[in-house]
């Protein structure tokens, strides 16, 4: 008889927001005149920059003629894009990352999520608490969470992110193999200072821990000495994968393309102590697994390192933060207190109350969309998020309306 | 201290395409003036159909407008193409699947890769030898396999595929709850007759088991009774997932889609005898996992199924299966014995030697790459794959070439 992965049993119903999108859903169903405004779900809102489009078409066209079609590419992605992606976010900041420890992919999601499966199933896993659900569903998938009690599993390490600790998570007494941060934080917002990063690293040096350091909104950071890689950070190639994104950057979530860096310094053991290369280990599960990214996708990725893409792509950055301090500004005025809306897309709230009531309160009255701070880890309870992906027309609308109910 | 996932060891040390490619590419280095003819790796040369090519187009022109901008997708893919599928390739054809069956992904590789994920470490898996690589790779990594001994893996039941049963395996005498099948087989060629498949779904109604069918190679049956799905044997939609692929069908290796289907009558036990949705737990670990297709690609997939599309991928498989009876009828008139090339895209030949050695001698004496039978299992030793995936001008000169040193 076929039986059941047992741990899907552990699994929440159902994934954060499909449960927001069907309780939008049913809010509509019963008003269907409401305009709804969605400020849930991270999705960006504006067009693909033009440079993107032109290089994306021009792309389809080579697929029209056999001598420029492309088949089967490099499943870790083609040279091109991980060339420009190794020179201009990394080398040109004097960041030691070569093109061949990029692994070019379809989304972060997937590659946050499947990056666990080359750990043994006893890894001691760390994950902030709130923080993106991707980590933490993945490892209960593969078996490594144990057993849930009031939203905490028994085998975790949860880095508690409160506003104790302005959202930024201490490193834990207890030894953990598989840490996952994610700075700027989603959904606090919260960035690391190079200070505390290197905390981190001194841990997992020490641990002999892997950090999996998601930056997929590393290019919303506005102050200077905040910092956008982990590779800022000395010796972080020994211990640090790092996930980024063209999904929020150059507005992607559409288009699908994201990739991920794993230095040549990084292994795992076996039990006996033999060393084995991630980089190795990551190159067989994708070239498994993977078929790599559809090339005109690429090609369009590419422009983003344009001259003209740069542009576009800061255009859309500054459209998106300005509609962050909008929110920002509104709550404060309000006397609420939240962080996040200065080197990120999302402002957190402090609700004063339940986080799924204060979402129930203003899907209904002011027909606004956000995400229930639970949604993302116990800590989060008591908080919402908003986010500032979206038209300046609907933000501002959607400040009035709040204005007018909180 | 971070330790592997001990089950990669027991991998071999690449992927098979990747072995060749390095072969390749060693060949390429000691003598640059060779032009090599690769029938190796199926993959397709022909430009991708002029249908695809402007729906495609269009889709990113409406990624550069605000109002027709598409963000996050459904992970299981937008309805247009789902009923599009679902109304094309089985509905028209009587077959009762509809189109919230349909999971559409970016390659049948990572479906077929990922699908293990949802049954328990000690289901007991069947393979057939030789076959696509990438169903016991999967099993490996996962831990099910066991250990290996002359190429077979102790935990796995191999389903032998020999001259003997006309590279058609019947039904073992023991007991496997996850069964890969794959019809029209890559590498032989061989097809599943109807009353073969009805065993099958016998045997799988009678142990509870659950049939992966992968059918990328349906679009090239050319006889008439030969099933291209699984869905035509009765009460398979309670046993079958199937596979299928844009890819070999259109030209879309390059551009990525792919779909599975997933019945909503099957289901997977836990060990109380509690029933659990396949299509939900299937859902639920994409939408955790994965992202969607980039909507460009869904809108390039759906014309597939437009008029024109249709007569456009009708030429594509004339001219790849064209090519397939060229290969077919070179080796048949040196007097080998070979199987595939009528309803598949693929020729199996009987080399009479081993089957690496002679993979070195036509790419050494002819610069011809071809695939060893035994890279798809030990009872592919002795034979290599031809693929027909080329143009008419290279699978003449491949022909040429072979005619004179066989």
């Amino acid at each position: 008889m076929a039986l059941l992965n047992p741990n899907y049993k552990d699994l929440k119903q159902s994934y954060l927001f499909s449960q927001i999108a069907e309780k939008v859903r049913n809010f509509s169903a019963e008003n269907p005149e409401a305009k709804i405004i969605r400020l849930g779900i991270g999705d960006v809102t504006e067009p693909l920059p033009a440079s993107c489009r032109e290089a994306f078409k021009l792309a389809v066209d080579e697929m029209g003629v056999a001598s420029t079609f492309k088949g089967y590419g490099p499943e870790q992605g083609y040279a091109f894009l991980r060339e420009a992606i190794a020179k201009n976010d990394y080398q040109s900041l004097g960041l030691e990352i070569s093109a061949d420890e990029i692994f070019v992919s379809d989304g972060s999601k997937c590659d946050s999520g499947n990056f666990q499966e080359l750990f043994s199933l006893d890894t001691k896993v760390a994950i902030p608490d709130p923080v993106y659900p991707v980590y933490l569903d993945s490892n209960i998938m593969a078996g490594r969470a144990g057993k849930e009690n009031a939203g905490h599993f028994s085998n975790i390490t949860y880095l508690d992110s409160t506003s104790d600790n302005n959202f930024c998570p201490s490193i834990p007494s207890t030894h953990a193999d598989l840490i996952y941060l994610c700075s700027p934080n989603n959904p606090t917002g919260a960035t690391f200072s190079k200070a505390q990063l290197a905390e981190w690293v001194a841990y997992a040096k020490a641990n002999n821990s892997i950090i999996m350091f998601d930056a997929a909104y590393f290019a919303f950071i506005s102050e200077p000495d905040v910092p956008r890689s982990i590779y800022e950070i000395p010796c972080a190639r020994e211990v640090a994968v790092e996930f980024r994104s063209f999904s929020k950057t150059a507005g992607f979530t559409g288009t699908r393309c994201a990739f991920t860096v794993v230095p040549k310094e990084l292994y795992l053991m076996d039990t006996q102590g033999e060393k084995f290369s991630l980089h190795q280990l990551w190159m067989r599960r994708q070239s498994t697994k993977f078929n790599g990214v559809s090339y005109p996708v690429q090609k369009a990725a590419e422009a983003v390192y344009s001259e003209q893409g740069k542009l576009e792509v800061a255009a859309l950055i500054k459209h998106y933060m300005e509609n962050a301090k909008i929110l920002r500004d509104l709550f404060t005025s309000k006397g609420y207190t939240c962080s996040g809306g200065v080197n990120a897309p999302y402002v957190w709230v402090k609700t004063g109350k339940d986080s799924w009531q204060f979402f129930d309160q203003i899907l209904k009255e002011a027909q606004v969309v956000a995400t229930p701070g639970v949604g993302f880890g116990p800590c989060g309870e008591g908080h919402i998020r908003f986010s500032s992906f979206n038209s300046r027309e609907n933000i501002l609308e959607a400040v009035s309306r709040l204005t007018k109910v909180l």
